[in-house]
């Protein structure tokens, strides 16, 4: 065979080999380390036996609709569902604006392959969501990355961006930011969706961990608030005029293995959206989507989130408490309100791979941080997550994380 | 928001909405209309107690495998057995040479995702399956028909295509044909596979339906022949030197709804699948392919799919008398010895289109050929499906085609 791939397909290529983490991280796998690396949610916390009652009632119940092929832009009961979800959080959602995706990642690279021309500039933060930056790449995306503090996106910086770069969308974490861990504030919010509005820029919110917030009060998602701006979408009880692409997920609320998503789209976005998806595979499961459906119908999913909430915040304030008793001075962290992730900053001129070589002797591991920036820094930051680790072990983690930091530093 | 799309998007949205026959279909879509035009499988075949009973099984006793995030090359479970089958087969797989993807759909997409670069070529069957031109499509593939008659792909002019056009790959539907319903002879899967090799030209050959043959033998895939040309394949018990990628799928033995197929990839292909994949949309629903999986381990595969040979032989036979019975003399059609489709050809100068117009107020309905041709030819053509259909509804259906088929020739 000829393997003549594709010009894009050899920068593809060459995106996902030069990582040398890879390596360590397959190290570090080995059952009795304690691995705060993943990017996964508790398995513990699988509603199983729910999910079986549901799947038993819709293949009994509904085989066609759990079954046989489904439309391409999902099933009306659950984008029917999702609209109503949309519209309580404040974003005027009917199913018009609702198509499903094979999780969140799907939306990524559809959204890549309905704005992306090779050489096309895409803003995302810096750091930033590993998987986005691989779909986005796909596509030949020119990758400028924006800053970040403890409020999230750095609106000046990313004004003076848009107005220079011209980018085709801006790529944006709100909430408990993957990886770095930060909410943006809501002064941040409505100057993000000004910035949208004035530039005509359209913005793509991912929101996977939103409803995981443990601490402090919700604060109105980007499509909110750039729904608001515009009075054709109260006249119209619709999301007929925005420039806010929101994407949610059952990912980290039920079970990432069903791989149902949804993006809500302004005015006829979700057209273009199935148009992309058809020719990408056809549909989502239609079994992952019928069970999410019977689940929210049955009204567990309340419960199931808050179930989430309470065991992600315990072991957050396991992982912070640890880390103020183990971590040297000179060692920076975020504090998450909600979400998996906590982002560490180390002094200038330290090396999170060379840590966690050390660190995956020591039978622990964590994520090293530059591979989340486009521009090759964050060699002296890494990621933790807490989420699937219990507060025990999380403790004995940071506390060998810790060692290994003092050895690095002294 | 500036709904600045790319050019390749434009390129498909002009291509998706050029099909006035979606209107008619959509019409002929009522529930007292016998629609023959579905791509879909018996829904009344869905082994629905028995899935029913794997999902109970693995959600209950293999929650992390069915629920959490999965591998992007698939369910390693799933993997081997596949292996297995394909071995069986005279494929000489093993599980590094299977990738999973979500539904077939998704393998044509990663096709041209790894192979397709803007204007390059890709030969197809002229006719070919829509989904496929419109997965190609989207990557600017310059689609190319190279023509077929009832023994397959006509080999000589696939030669000269091939040498003449220097396509990135040839997509064949060796088996049971869609829309054409032909199966090709082994004389010609012998020399498209010495013209792979010959050129160095990949193959995709897509077999959805090949299991499904009711009638005579089966046939060695070109996957099969290519493994053999090569003594590297037999001393590495693998596919390791080929030129075919093979697609198989559990949408028609199983339920499309579960979205689970597969690729046999020779050599490193399988890699780059699984890296196009990744971006896509990271795995494909662990659900589904855990339910593929234990479907298999019960040793249920079997009886489901000589279940569905029974139903759609006797439905085929309905329908090829009812054509000998009620079709005037003039109109030509497929005898498929498996599969769904049947493909009619009325004579040079009718219009399929206009027929369905005067069919779909006959209430009955059908596919009008011309789509499923890339050169604007094929317009006395069109495609009926006998799969969905019990063989007395069959053949009032068939009546009705007759009685428009004669109003439109006299």
């Amino acid at each position: 065979m000829t393997t003549d791939w594709k010009a894009q397909y050899a920068r593809r290529l060459e995106w996902m080999t030069t990582s040398a983490i890879r390596e360590i991280l397959k190290v570090a796998q080995s059952p009795d380390t304690i691995s705060m690396a993943g990017g996964w949610p508790e398995a513990a916390l699988f509603p199983i036996d729910q999910l079986d009652q549901v799947a038993h009632h819709v293949l009994t119940e509904a085989p066609r609709e759990s079954l046989q092929y489904g439309l391409t832009d999902g099933l009306p009961a659950l984008r029917a569902q999702l609209a109503d979800m949309m519209s309580e959080v404040g974003i005027p959602a009917t199913m018009d604006n609702i198509a499903i995706s094979s999780g969140s990642q799907q939306a990524l690279d559809l959204m890549g392959r309905i704005f992306v021309d090779e050489g096309d500039t895409v803003l995302v933060e810096s750091p930033t969501f590993l998987g986005a930056l691989q779909s986005f790449k796909a596509y030949g995306a020119n990758l400028v990355g924006v800053p970040i503090d403890d409020e999230g996106v750095c609106v000046d910086a990313l004004e003076r961006l848009v107005r220079e770069t011209k980018p085709k969308f801006v790529y944006l974490l709100p909430n408990f930011h993957n990886p770095a861990g930060v909410t943006m504030s809501l002064e941040r919010r409505r100057r993000v969706v000004e910035i949208a509005d004035q530039y005509g820029v359209p913005i793509l919110e991912d929101d996977p961990y939103g409803p995981l917030r443990f601490q402090g009060d919700p604060l109105p998602s980007l499509a909110a608030l750039d729904a608001e701006r515009y009075p054709e979408n109260a006249a119209a009880g619709a999301y007929v005029k925005g420039n806010v692409v929101y994407l949610g997920s059952f990912s980290k609320l039920l079970a990432p293995g069903l791989r149902v998503s949804w993006a809500v789209c302004p005015g006829d976005l979700a057209q273009q959206f199935v148009m992309a998806k058809q020719g990408a595979d056809l549909h989502t499961s239609a079994l992952g989507q019928a069970m999410a459906s019977e689940f929210i119908r049955r009204g567990w999913l309340p419960a199931q989130v808050q179930r989430i909430r309470d065991t992600y915040r315990e072991r957050r304030d396991a992982m912070c408490e640890a880390i103020a008793e183990h971590f040297p001075e000179g060692v920076r962290h975020t504090h998450p309100e909600g979400g998996l992730f906590l982002w560490v900053t180390l002094p200038e001129g330290m090396d999170a791979v060379a840590l966690l070589r050390d660190a995956a002797e020591r039978k622990v591991a964590f994520v090293p941080g530059a591979p989340f920036y486009v521009d090759g820094s964050g060699q002296n930051t890494f990621r933790l997550s807490f989420a699937c680790v219990p507060p025990d072990t999380i403790r004995e983690g940071i506390k060998r994380i810790g060692e290994v930091i003092r050895a690095h530093m002294g």
